[in-house]
């Protein structure tokens, strides 16, 4: 059995590589071509476990993830936990990979992936709202998926910018790198918008000239009482691409406009299907897009059976004796 | 992280240090100090997949194990799997254990935990039917808790009997092992008799002369559609012990004579009660006497961590690097 830890997953891929594994996902997931049962939640004196399965045609596994809101007091990871790769016709755990590396990787990745299809090639700037872990690999990568110059981060803890500012200059090269007092600020000034918030209103003000010919990639709301973006980014919007169809029910951000009649359900489509059957993208992305991930335990198994193969491949990580 | 294999676990810690942690655990049950969420299974092309979860006051953890039939035929383990240990503050996964061992012993113990409190002292000879993996460990933890002298073996399929009772031979030493045509034969030479099949009938004739004065430990029966014993056995009995609660809906033993109103729901107590305020053993042991486990999760994160600060204590296993 094969461990794999952060280090030994750094090595083994790119951030390019992982993006073109999620772009073929996405096609996948409109074959349907695996089984992916519903999420598994447990919850219990403020500590969340998750277990997210699923079944390709030739391997399945689980991600298993702690998720201690506390661990933030004690500068420790707030989400943490495993990726087990099971043998599709014995069952036996043929790998183990470090979850909250996979996660960030593979969230990022996500979001990486809408911006390769949903924004011009030369956009240049990308503005940031949530300089957390999440907004970091997201930073990471789009500056990947287009030419960036500019990153422009808000948070709404200010005493976080100088080291995440820093942190992002050291690791990511050749773009400057500045803050703003407030969202408003952040949306005249960027090209792209990336949320990687746990807020539960909306971060932006309701303004619909501010939204207007932007291209936004919403990670952060992923309950339905989380909320990223205002009424206006809906009113300026014709459709609204998705990473899988549970995303209607899983975010705030989708399910109160439907609710509430602003957003019609035709007005939602997967990225998959989008990127499979729409003739029209080099309209579409002139105006203003919209791309929102709940993420789903698919990108996991595929992004981490590519990170295993390549391992093999490679001679990477810690060969368990079982 | 540490990692321990069977070789590891087996060299931890000896039958009778598991049997004690059981009984402690009959006890802990009782106490209600635990959180046990309900059993989750995923089932896909008849492969399944079990996640459970349990807390305990300063501990928690997952056994993930696969059911894989299939894997019969190609002579592998049809249960397989891992058990997660994790920091209770901060969810970090301290340890993982190999699945198939922790649960065939925490099996056994169970069954030899009951065998310490529902029979006579001086019991000589067991009977086994079904003789397979788990077969071998109740005998192992069977010999541990009483001076048994000969074991009397049964199964359907007889070409398995040479090759269980020649390892029966290697590995418990001093005890005459034989096998028996029938089980009317095997009731009649036995004062213990342990059943681990997965058989949907009754495996013994419906005679009550045969089960009276007998103990009797049920392992096997672990689905509703899933049957050892007979009415018979019920007839002749004043109560049946069970690990769980659960017990009564899980296993066909109990939920069909029960649904048939041939079993009371106050002839059924756990076995934790029963040690800790049953003032009659000795008269209850002298007749006959059942003890049906079905398992739950609190044996596996108890056995767990008793297995893992011993290995820590000992400086055994695989510690990986995070």
């Amino acid at each position: 059995m094969l461990y794999l830890n952060e280090k030994d997953i750094n090595k083994c891929i790119t951030l390019n590589e992982i993006m073109d594994e999620i772009e073929k996902t996405f096609i996948l997931y409109e074959k349907n071509k695996f089984y992916m049962p519903d999420r598994i939640h447990v919850d219990y004196k403020n500590k969340t476990i998750l277990y997210m399965p699923c079944f390709l045609e030739n391997i399945f596994g689980t991600k298993f993830l702690t998720v201690f809101p506390e661990n933030r007091k004690k500068s420790r990871p707030v989400i943490d936990g495993l990726m087990l790769l099971n043998d599709y016709d014995t069952g036996e755990t043929i790998s183990i990979l470090d979850g909250k590396t996979l996660t960030a990787l593979r969230t990022g990745a996500v979001g990486g992936t809408g911006i390769r299809h949903i924004t011009p090639k030369d956009v240049k700037t990308v503005g940031l709202v949530g300089a957390g872990v999440q907004g970091f690999n997201q930073l990471r990568f789009a500056c990947e998926a287009r030419d960036i110059e500019k990153i422009i981060v808000f948070d709404l803890f200010k005493e976080k910018l100088p080291d995440f500012i820093q942190k992002v200059k050291e690791q990511i090269s050749g773009v400057e790198v500045v803050s703003v007092e407030n969202t408003e600020e952040l949306l005249k000034e960027s090209d792209i918008v990336i949320t990687t918030t746990t807020s539960n209103e909306p971060v932006f003000p309701n303004k619909k000239e501010l939204f207007k010919g932007k291209n936004f990639i919403g990670i952060g709301s992923y309950k339905p009482n989380m909320r990223e973006y205002p009424d206006a980014l809906i009113s300026v919007l014709n459709k609204v691409y998705i990473d899988t169809e549970f995303a209607k029910e899983e975010t705030g951000d989708l399910s109160n406009p439907l609710e509430r009649g602003l957003l019609k359900d035709n007005q939602i489509e997967t990225l998959g299907n989008y990127i499979l059957y729409e003739k029209n993208k080099e309209e579409i992305i002139k105006g203003t897009t919209w791309f929102k991930s709940v993420g789903m335990a698919l990108f996991d198994i595929v992004v981490a059976q590519l990170i295993y193969n390549k391992a093999k491949e490679k001679g990477i990580g810690q060969e368990i004796e079982l």
